[in-house]
């Protein structure tokens, strides 16, 4: 291809770009930008396809930054590149309410593909982006249609090397072979604590070999354009095995602390940025100085991307005409919307159907709605068995080479790997074409709580099935019984928690999770029987919390979530008996979306004038928003048979009604308003 | 040494014990403890060293079973060696409040030294231990007094490979040259989903040579006890490099569905059962029948690690001698008490002196006790410059060999791997000599919630520095700014999570955190600074919560903690200045310690009488239970100067008055009853 002196000013420009912007904003790392400008050009100006007026095109290559605190790089790219982010956007790097922030963040800014920063996770989204490829073609393709053949190039850092959560993501890319995915280590010897040889003295190549990835190494990182490009293509013909490219840099190149964790994560100086520009070429009295002929450099690239989607749009016109289905299916997928009746699958129950756990009320939702909803894409990290996520009949997601499966397959065998499961979900949900879920236990939601986060933080519609959701597993013990586990993900902005009580709740509980286009759910499934209960409906439901039993002159309200609904409602019939006391019940399955109704609805589940006490078989921290007396367990649970466990905690009938008691006792005299009353309205 | 039938049918013994038992409970996981029995035979009779009339016998070997589902296996070679475990404990297996849980529980069962079970834990534990055991002897060993040179030995199945979390402390192991670690991988092919080909087809042996680990195959881990034994000496041998032992075996080695995933999660049936006590030469009628050859041959390796002991306190008498301090200091740490008169270290501060970041005054603690407190050992993952973890003049915990310090130092560079850390400080408290504490960013303790919940439930004293505790954290904006992680760490039971508010709350922070010997701490810390308050001591906040600001006649009570206190501080003076409101202010650095104060000091603290406002930047939810009204961010942050971001949120003295009033407003003409008082007793 030949490289010129343009090239190197375009390198250059990112370098400077980066040094002002974070000089700028008196904050920010300069040191990742610098040494990674030259791959970032050769890959955007050479390699990449992708048009920045369209940054929703679907079969755009996929650039994913993993080590997102270089972001500098990423903005000055999309900046160069003609995306919607302006030199003025540069100018207001890390300040509050640009597009630029910290780091990326794909609903802020117009060519982030997924969020990054919490490092480990952008190359875990960029294996699920590779997958989601793979999946995409296998089903839409057609012979002379490559509709989908888009690759996803991620670049990392040490730290992202060193996070468990892209181990288990990197070690099933392996398995699953996918040639899409290109993933390119910065490897500058530098982390924040200072070299690597503190604490990283692995054969990261040898490891990605034994993963099964093809691995390239490019000794001159800062200077060899042509070696680099070249890593690229043979990266590109490699088509059975992702691909790792080590790229040895020095990290600030061109700073006079070069090759230091000094530029790792502060400002260069002004003398620094002095020299840096005069050595570069550029005028040092000036700043977010583009010169011309870099603009043109890049556009022309942009153009050719331009150019390569009106092909695509042709190529996807005939296709319409020739695959119509296939052609209205994919562009329902990227809009998000569902298939017109798809809810029409959803089970309903009444009272005379028989007890069955949640997490099988949860399978038979699945079974019913999967070839209705085909962008559903669920696997379990090995807990198939147990979650019961595996729609009957499907197939599995394999590379046809194994014999286990294809690329078509719908269900994603993702072994043990907790943390790789929620952060490849959440590239999947990123593609556009394709909705996730995932079966683990509740408890083990945990594992992967900083890729639940960034769900919430990016709104993706990424779905948890959390089976075996409190002391109620049993003899597993303490180790597995989750305590805390609801409150953390109820407190997290943006994030969906559903505990349902019954057929119709389970039933509601996906309906809402399917169409939020823009939250994760988790929702949190028994191991145990649950009867079918008298009042429940999913229209009632989709309002997170109903009246469930109601009761005229109520002297307590009881609110419950999951299986603790039917032990209230047994409570409801021994007070009546042996205390003449009359309760009502609410059933309260996803405090979130309940947030979301009017007021007058709320206090019509929750009115004043009545006590109320909330039963659930965890901790208690929260419900004392929407109860006045909680019963719960803030303590960790026991092993044995569930009936003995939940009988020590005195989570029975009997314990139920004698806090009942007690709540009534307690606010007797007092005058009792709701807790949906509130002095202030919180920031959202 | 020559193995005979005795071996044979103590193996067997334990393979019947372990379908027996997992029978008897109708609930279980026998194939691993079937297809381990041989290994775990050879180990505990032929290669460990241990007492079970002492199980806390300092230089014992220790065994950790990471896949802790398998722990049928565990307690049957604890009551066949003569554990404080007997065959009634067998029969008990997985009831209520037996000592034979479903996965094992450090804190319950004798000779069992980590709770495992949560997979990937306990290897991440056995690196910790063996840490721990290298820096004991570097620390206390002298010419001739081999004092501490045992070895840890783990199991691990399939899925402790694939969690990410054993990556990252495997890596490090192999960095750390810990040749005291070897561990056994029981390759048996199966996991619960079926056969590994399937998601786990990784060479896992070469990823091990990767991270600087030596391998060893024992190719028929069913019948070779020679190859087993002989493999283990190998691995004694290597002295520069953990090992790690594949073991093919056959999982449910006897049972009829030998080989399939059919025996990983659940009992044999009867018949099952009957062919395999026949096959092996039990009586098919008896269950928990095991032949006295069998009780005698184990006994024997038992009184021989008697024996040891007893040589070795002979040996640890003449160190006393010899080595007074040292001696005495080794006991000490054992008990897990401190050194006498170390809190006078604690460094106290009065309103003169500077404003400092909490990080800053956490540094100042740590450095001010480091010399006092000599079983402390510290570290950070990879952020030491902004945990300020590192004690000045401080020697890194490295291999000698690396030139980059010593094992005796007491700085360990983790590396960017915060769940490794969690769980190797679950290994490094478990030892019995060392007080771990980690830092990093409090909103990627998240990442290590697995290993966290562990400190917890099996009671390790751990401590994490997370510093950067909240919006205050500035430009890097969302994606490292804590929202729901306090309400997590909170709802976890035997967890303290400390934000103090000054220098003197940050000494309780350590004070209490040091003395507590049976719980984790988390402190969170800020990176801005933070004034010293008029009103603060050690001596109060030690209570969890005190008054920090009292005020005859008030007319609200604003709570807070961390950052926001010296916020409320000037919400008092506007309120009083521009509203004639007067203002008390409580501190509440850590909620789990002001719940152990007696109700009549909790209710002065949060009287009757007075409405009161929470003020903290972050999620709301729990604070229902110590106040009226909450101001909190139930949303994500933002990215830009703190003071910039607060103000967005209206986190300023303004924002927090406007609140206070309406908070006055909306509770006045209502009986204010402190939330203190409650309608009864949650179970604890």
């Amino acid at each position: 291809m030949g490289f010129t002196e343009v090239d190197t000013k375009t390198i250059n420009t990112i370098r400077v770009l980066a040094a002002d912007a974070t000089a700028h904003a008196n904050s920010g790392h300069p040191g990742a930008p610098m040494g990674m400008a030259p791959v970032a050009h050769v890959l955007f100006n050479k390699i990449m396809r992708f048009n920045p007026k369209n940054p929703k095109w679907l079969n755009r290559d996929r650039f994913v930054l993993s080590n997102g605190h270089g972001c500098m790089l990423q903005y000055a790219l999309l900046h160069l590149y003609g995306y919607a982010l302006s030199i003025d956007d540069l100018k207001a790097f890390r300040t509050v309410d640009s597009i630029t922030p910290g780091h990326p963040e794909a609903h802020d800014t117009p060519g982030v593909e997924v969020t990054t920063g919490p490092l480990g996770q952008g190359i875990s989204n960029a294996v699920g982006l590779a997958m989601a490829q793979a999946h995409t073609a296998a089903v839409f393709n057609k012979p002379g249609y490559d509709l989908v053949d888009n690759y996803t190039y991620a670049f990392l850092g040490d730290g992202c090397l060193m996070e468990g959560v892209s181990s288990e993501a990197c070690s099933l890319a392996g398995h699953l072979q996918l040639g899409n995915l290109i993933a390119v280590w910065d490897d500058n010897h530098i982390t924040i604590d200072g070299d690597t040889n503190q604490a990283f003295t692995e054969d990261v190549l040898k490891r990605y070999e034994s993963y099964g990835w093809h691995t390239i190494t490019v000794e001159d990182g800062d200077n060899d354009l042509e070696g680099i490009l070249h890593a690229f293509k043979k990266a590109q013909e490699v088509k059975d095995k992702p691909t790792l490219i080590q790229l040895k840099t020095i990290i600030g190149f061109g700073s006079k602390q070069q090759g230091t964790h000094g530029v790792h994560g502060a400002p260069l100086k002004a003398d620094d940025i002095k020299q840096l520009k005069e050595k570069f070429g550029f005028d040092p009295e000036k700043s977010f100085d583009v010169p011309q002929e870099v603009y043109d450099h890049c556009r022309k690239a942009s153009n050719a991307g331009a150019a390569a989607e009106e092909e695509w749009n042709k190529l996807f016109a005939k296709y319409s005409e020739e695959y119509k289905g296939e052609a209205a299916d994919l562009v329902r997928r990227q809009k998000g919307d569902l298939p017109e009746g798809w809810e029409k699958n959803l089970p309903v129950y009444t009272p005379a159907d028989a007890a069955v756990a949640s997490r099988k009320l949860s399978e038979i939702v699945i079974n019913k709605i999967f070839d209705a909803v085909p962008e559903l894409v669920g696997g379990s990290a090995d807990l198939t068995g147990s979650n019961l996520t595996r729609s009957k009949g499907s197939i599995d997601f394999q590379p046809p080479a194994t014999g286990l499966g294809t690329y078509d397959g719908r269900y994603i065998r993702y072994g043990v790997r907790e943390h790789g499961m929620g952060a490849i979900m959440n590239g999947l949900a990123a593609y556009g074409t394709i909705i996730p879920y995932g079966g683990t236990f509740l408890n083990f939601v945990s594992y992967a709580a900083g890729a639940v986060r960034l769900s919430a933080l990016s709104q993706a519609r990424a779905i948890w099935v959390a089976t075996h959701d409190s002391i109620g597993l049993g003899e597993d013990g303490p180790t597995h019984q989750p305590i805390e586990v609801l409150t953390h993900f109820r407190a997290l902005p943006n994030c969906m928690v559903w505990r349902p009580a019954d057929g119709n709740e389970t039933s509601a509980a996906y309906y809402v999770a399917l169409t939020s286009k823009h939250t994760p759910s988790i929702i949190a499934l028994s191991r145990q029987n649950l009867p079918q209960l008298e009042g429940s409906t999913i229209e009632k439901a989709i309002k997170g919390g109903y009246v469930l039993h109601e009761q005229e002159g109520a002297d307590i309200t009881l609110v419950s979530t999951g299986s603790e609904v039917c032990i209230a409602i047994d409570a409801v019939k021994l007070l009546a008996e042996k205390h003449s006391i009359k309760a009502r019940v609410v059933s309260l399955p996803c405090f979130e979306v309940f947030d979301t109704q009017p007021k007058d609805y709320q206090l019509s589940v929750l009115p004043d004038g009545i006590p109320s006490l909330s039963i659930e078989v965890m901790s208690t921290m929260g419900w004392e928003k929407y109860t006045h007396e909680q019963f719960g367990l803030n303590r960790f649970g026991a092993s044995g048979p569930y009936k003995d466990v939940y009988a020590k905690f005195e989570f029975t009938p009997e314990g139920v009604a004698k806090r009942a008691l007690q709540t009534i006792d307690f606010w007797k005299g007092v005058p009792v308003r709701s807790p949906i009353n509130r002095a202030f309205q919180q920031i959202l």
